[in-house]
């Protein structure tokens, strides 16, 4: 099986109410008065981080793209838990590990620690707390509405090809935690870009039953010449969202277009509409 | 590094309080006047299942032993968190996670799912909500207690074997959850025997600062011939609690010793102190 036909099936099983239909990042589960956002994602040795890499940075990694999700929910970081594999290198992990959650402030709540008997799988919770509810969802977009960017894409894939300038944003990403949170109280729709700008676009569109019309050229892009790459690489995490066409954005972000209404293909890029979601970006 | 190493190095990491130091298999996150538990278990091909393991029951057994733990906390389970890595026999690992969900009623809340390229690793993050606050902790046993243990330890071990009658006891675990919830009110100290009684016992004491005594003669095994494996062996899912002298048990279960004051060492079995937890029961 696919991970899309995975996911189907997964959908056949019982599913919290909080789950949102598993086509978020995200769980949102009420509890107390209060809103927990809980999300999970794992880095395999091989697919999402190779042999020789520095383990200090797949810690921060691992840390990092699992608050990238909190953050598109406009959460503040409660804590994390960590499955992880022992193997080389771990005191390397450990260091990785005291410098990200150092940095945004996110204490361990507990986890697992394993032998693996081969290439190794790590694991990691996030929890937070919503600082705005409902806590914003990638099915909220509006017809009407402008569609924006934080930051500058491209840079991961600078990164990874060695750029010097780059490789922070390649290993070290930095979430938009503080974004996230500013924001949570305006927008219509939100996400992180995970999977590519193009990728993550298509997916909001289809989640919120609408076109999002992109204009390439308004994208800030970190290499000019290779602008469609820097639009499908990914591992950006920079934020995606949708505000009202009259609101004033609250942070430091791009309008790279708008949100039309649905049409016979969920994106539309420099007034070409883009059928599916097969090699929009990268789906793993 | 070994796992105790790597738990030592993470304990010098900014921990949340509800990590209980780390000693616990559970994390308790209060909020809104309510108590979460919060619980990370992983599962290795090669490790913790063989490569040519029913993947069906390996599903149930990661959502088990993950529900073993709320268990143990008196919690009921409130949903799950999921990392899967795809690979062989997809389909009998949702066959197996729909029979399990439906058994215990727990929902998805959400997860990721991966490719990696070569032996798998599973993750499982279980939340519950406390029956009970305090939340049981394995900290608590006092001196006087009694210690007992549900159910009858070794079957795990004899279905590993390929006894017939005892196949679902090592595949398919049932965590103790109403048992848990009954018990929770009562305990002292509970936590769940995944690594055999033995080493579990001695991990009691040790965090609880006594020393727990055990009459091995006393304990419900599954072969009484090889009434030592069955302590040591794990995998059994049983809860081990102590409770006031005085206190007549609420569930079905056996008494098997006594707490006393902290002596030379941890653990007093059938008069002999055993010094170190080295070669208890299975550590993984």
């Amino acid at each position: 099986m696919n991970e899309a036909e995975f996911v189907a099936a997964l959908r056949q099983l019982p599913l919290h109410p909080g789950a949102r239909g598993l086509e978020d990042d995200c769980a949102v589960l009420e509890i107390g008065g209060e809103a927990l956002i809980l999300t999970h994602d794992s880095m395999a040795e091989g697919t999402h981080f190779s042999e020789g890499a520095d383990m200090a940075d797949v810690a921060w990694k691992l840390v990092a793209v699992n608050l990238s999700d909190l953050a598109a929910k406009g959460a503040q970081p409660v804590g994390i838990l960590i499955g992880y594999s022992l193997g080389e290198d771990d005191e390397s992990f450990l260091k990785g590990l005291k410098e990200v959650t150092e940095t945004y402030r996110v204490p361990l709540l507990g986890g697992d620690t394993i032998k693996a008997s081969s290439a190794r799988s790590l694991g990691l919770t996030a929890i937070g707390r919503a600082s705005h509810t409902p806590a914003p969802d990638r099915r909220g977009a509006q017809i009407g509405d402008s569609v924006y960017v934080t930051g500058t894409l491209g840079k991961a894939m600078l990164g990874f090809e060695g750029d010097p300038e780059c490789l922070d944003a390649y290993n070290r990403p930095n979430p938009r935690l503080a974004e996230g949170q500013v924001l949570a109280p305006h927008v219509n729709a939100m996400m992180d870009i995970s999977d590519g700008l193009l990728l993550d676009a298509f997916r909001m569109a289809s989640a919120s039953k609408v076109t999002l019309a992109i204009e390439s050229a308004l994208v800030p892009v970190a290499s000019p010449d290779r602008r469609d790459a820097c639009l499908r690489w990914g591992d950006d995490y920079e934020l995606l969202f949708t505000l009202p066409q009259a609101s004033e954005p609250p942070v430091d972000c791009t309008r790279i277009g708008a949100v039309e209404p649905q049409g016979f293909a969920a994106l539309v890029l420099d007034g070409e509409p883009v059928m599916n979601a097969e090699g929009l970006g990268y789906q793993h």
